[in-house]
């Protein structure tokens, strides 16, 4: 099959890319490079299979040069920085909710359809059922990143129903391993490097938060859409592992493989910044009754994910 | 209070403004007359507490420019036709999402703190449950009016979580009234004008809805915004009748009150088109603890509806 991946270069868009490639499958990349690395996708240019298109998602000629010919649409691309949306709202809007619209019309136009959407456990802003299932009680937004990509998840399934598209949406827990540029792991890391004596911790370090390992992650992406009994018009699903860990302990697992002991200083409160949620754990049965189950605990996430870093010393340096 | 309306010339928005001139308020109205009507605010213009700023809700300066100096912003400026979504997607998103966004922004920049909107029960989509509470389970939207209202309601909440803002949403069934001017009675109405013997039924003429009278819906909104109750961060009601009637029912009603008694010619299918939900009843007991209820029922409604429409002829020439 001929896919486009929109959010090419990206951790979780590049991991993917090269299980496509290595299933057989073409690709054609799209990507900005905002966050995106070059790096990356080394192993998909090694492939007559790939090919990359470099544009930003809202210059909609470029846009559809990419979607154009394709069988199916990986829409990764998103501006994925859950913290700072207060402080640029305008990003999360036109990177995540305007992108969605444009990789839309851009299908219509050109006939394609199937598309898959990374979403996000965000979306349940503060949800008051735990393990939080897909179809819980209708959330109430905390965050401009997670409005922005509920408004992303309206637009499919509205042009799913309306212009005969099949759609899947995968709604992520924080997703760790290999090619992982930012999160709390990066952040734990790169304050210790520089301060291996003393650390800063946003909230009270008791937010609870869940997990899942990429490889995990794509596995189940790859099952979902080739599974006989997920293809409706709208194929929704919890993507996460059945545990989580909070904030301290998971700073307790950094520590330890470091060999480090720093003082804990906490900036307080039970979230880390605004539109944190202070528990996130998604009921993941849905994924599960495919026959997807994640081989990775949390616990081997993080260290694997840290080892990853130690490795690669160049993704901390400021770009 | 110094109030903002957006959308001030439409059938809503102009009985709104007509509310709090009456109640002492004094009203900045927001309004591009693309489908909003200036004979709609000859009262209005009659107060000295009134000012009109015409203009689009993407042009941000004029946008500024009527929400600087509001204590309280309603936006009801929108796209309303849920109908014609598939034929002209940018409008939606354009005109509900963005402009949802460009409200917000100009209301974070100038520094006004609260906020109602109107959103729909489109949002719902296909229910499971009947009448539909605030707190359903998570719905998939079906038509891209209600992914675009659910866009916005998103936004607002995010920015109330972020920004310190008070939000109200009230998502509406179908409202009927003085001053209206597009939904199934207007169509009926027309079509009978131009033929009384044979009419055209989009569906099957079972689809059930739930229509509310303006005034009702008028009290509602008021009782809402000044309730203490009602002053969380964000607050959530929906509006509608306790019943709910069918098409064909609607239709009969119209029927008699014109003495007529045409021939009926259904499309057919469960649905008027796509996207439109064969069964719309919410549960309204949430405003109804404030000590609201309606004051007209869904019969009386649609002949007051029909009522207004043989006397104001002038609503049925194509602009």
């Amino acid at each position: 099959m001929r896919f486009t991946v929109t959010g090419c270069a990206g951790f979780i868009g590049s991991s993917l890319v090269d299980r496509l490639l290595q299933d057989g499958h073409s690709v054609k990349g799209f990507d900005n490079f905002s966050t995106g690395r070059h790096e990356f996708l080394a192993e998909a240019h090694r492939s007559s299979h790939f090919s990359l298109i470099e544009g930003d998602i809202l210059d909609t000629s470029r846009l559809y040069a990419a979607i154009e010919g394709a069988d199916f649409v990986f829409h990764l691309a998103a501006n994925a920085d859950v913290r700072h949306g207060i402080e640029r709202p305008s990003k999360d809007i036109e990177q995540n909710t305007i992108a969605t619209f444009n990789v839309l019309e851009a299908m219509r136009q050109a006939g394609v359809r199937r598309i898959a959407f990374s979403s996000t456990g965000s979306i349940y802003g503060e949800p008051e059922v735990f393990p939080t299932p897909e179809s819980c009680p209708f959330p109430v937004q905390t965050s401009l990143y997670g409005a922005s990509k509920l408004a992303g998840e309206g637009l499919i399934s509205a042009y799913c129903e309306g212009y005969g598209i099949t759609g899947y949406i995968f709604r992520f827990v924080s997703i760790l391993g290999e090619r992982y540029t930012h999160g709390h792991v990066f952040d734990f890391y790169r304050k210790l490097m520089r301060n291996s004596q003393e650390i800063e911790v946003l909230g009270n370090g008791k937010q609870r938060k869940s997990y899942l390992y990429i490889q995990d992650c794509i596995n189940a992406i790859m099952t979902a859409i080739q599974h006989p009994q997920a293809q409706a018009k709208i194929n929704i699903f919890n993507l996460g592992t059945d545990e989580y860990c909070s904030v301290d302990q998971s700073l307790g697992w950094i520590c330890e493989s470091l060999g480090l002991n720093p003082v804990r200083r906490y900036t307080g409160g039970e979230r880390g910044w605004i539109g944190d949620s202070p528990f996130i754990f998604l009921d993941c049965s849905r994924i599960r009754t495919l026959g997807w189950k994640p081989q990775l605990t949390i616990p081997q996430s993080v260290k694997l994910t840290l080892d990853y870093l130690v490795s690669n010393p160049w993704l901390l340096e400021v770009r």
